[in-house]
């Protein structure tokens, strides 16, 4: 697909954290398409399996690119992020890190893997390969107060480190700051759900993003519309915690914008909508977990989330 | 699709908890097709809107019919139950239980919510309907000790609750006790992941299943096949632990299955597979939760876990 781009921002111009007083690179007004040049989760740290997470500064985690001022965007606005493309470089890393993940006890950390990005798949070695899934991990607008790393996720979005966030997601995002101040970096050629040793085939390369407003009306969380889904998000500590806050954000929906009841929400969610797992690394020191809700598109219903 | 049936159980023949010591209602060589007529998880005790959870008889919850004796079936080897078809009856039901589920400080429990099945649809109310999944959420066999009631999950099976066990599902059981002791019941017409409320659409019907064995060789959890993936189960009190379990599991696969290392196992499963929710509702007082992971068939690797 040839994108119209409108503008591009180097991987030079990059921020480590969401907050309130973010200075824009750029400020576009609705309806602009934006190349973002992204960086890997290392900043190009790592480029052998040599090269050790142990061995990484741990200051240069995760950048992401931007930020972009949105023209109009005002707090109660929702920015919207349309991904157009996710365009990787040809190789990615993954590792294992000392002390993170489910397997961690059963294997001789650290480890790092690269992969080679071809023709839409990621070979691991000689033996294995696995079809390319485009996604960004960091992806987010200024908060209302706090500063939160780029490692972490909240209500701004940040580290959401979900897979369905690749080409053609639209996302929500809640405007707590004139202009939004939109960021995003963290690519992954592909990711797993749970991402459970904390990394993702890890790569630099580009993204297009088509940014638009939805005037008055924001969720409590980021959200992501598919072609056949509208997908909240929430973290928190632990999955089950993480889970209740997404099964509260998912219910809002359904009841400010289509109308349920509580009651009929709490089913509908329950027979009908799926809960999933974006993020749940465990352990994971200082990092949280990220649930998301899938609830499809029903028929005969108004459309939601518009204005 | 028409099936040839040799069998039929009628809803009658049940167990209400899988133990060691089975009796079964039936033996069958590898390679039949036997009929189940299955009740729904509350054994017909809810007909109409009028009937709460609150008045339901808890000693009647979850019935499986059978067990089914596969002649051969012996400790170490896997039973192999295949879903060749899953049919609701017309009319289920889904309940909004006190204590129970995400949302329940939020409504007004108890509530009970009829549906109508149809033509491959749920009607829950005049405004909204959604595509059934008929599926099965008790499925398993006999334990090699102890006595789980149907609404627990387990080694051996039990209370699956996963959208995945429709039509095209293949299950492998660890085969604990000669025969091995399937049985199979609470159908739902449909059910999210997650199963936040506790209920899907619960529901009488019946399933066509054809048994096979695999001889000396088994999990430790029940493994799942479909036709591009395969989904180990397993099951805690909370979901993050849950997902430790089936990770330790779906490393297995790859290292005894695939001769993947533990560590590009780990890697694997992060960059690659999906970790998902089958049933995390909580609270659900004296209940757990059950994680899966889905590991895509991938190419130019032998094929797993057949003799």
């Amino acid at each position: 697909m040839a994108v119209a781009v409108d503008h591009r921002i180097g991987r030079d111009e990059i921020i480590w954290a969401f907050g309130p007083d973010l200075e824009p690179v750029l400020e576009v007004e609705p309806g602009t398409t934006v190349t973002f040049e992204t960086n890997d989760c290392f900043t190009g740290q790592i480029t052998s399996e040599d090269d050790l997470v142990t061995e990484v500064d741990f200051e240069r985690v995760n950048s992401a690119t931007g930020p972009v001022a949105v023209n109009g965007a005002e707090p109660g606005d929702s920015l919207v992020a349309e991904i157009l493309d996710v365009r990787p470089i040809e190789v990615g890393f993954a590792c294992l890190i000392p002390g993170f993940g489910q397997l961690i006890d059963q294997v001789a950390a650290p480890v790092t893997r690269l992969f080679r990005v071809e023709d839409g798949w990621v070979q691991m070695n000689e033996h294995v390969r696995f079809p390319a899934r485009p996604m960004v991990g960091v992806v987010g607008v200024a908060t209302d107060g706090e500063t939160v790393g780029n490692g972490l996720a909240g209500r701004h979005g940040g580290n959401l480190d979900d897979h369905l966030h690749g080409r053609g997601a639209r996302m929500y995002f809640p405007v707590r700051q004139p202009g939004g101040m939109f960021a995003v970096g963290d690519m992954h050629a592909a990711m797993g759900d749970g991402e459970i040793c904390f990394t993702g085939v890890e790569i630099a390369g580009e993204v297009d993003i088509r940014f638009d407003l939805l005037k008055g009306k924001q969720g409590t969380w980021p959200v992501t519309e598919l072609a056949d889904r509208w997908v909240p998000h929430a973290t928190a500590d632990d999955y089950d915690d993480a889970l209740r806050l997404v099964s509260e954000e998912a219910a809002r929906l359904l009841v400010d914008e289509w109308g349920f009841s509580m009651e009929d929400a709490f089913i509908f969610l329950s027979v009908a909508c799926d809960a999933g797992v974006a993020q749940a690394c465990k352990p994971a020191p200082g990092f949280g977990t990220i649930a998301r809700f899938a609830i499809p598109k029903i028929e005969a219903t108004p459309r939601p989330f518009r204005s």
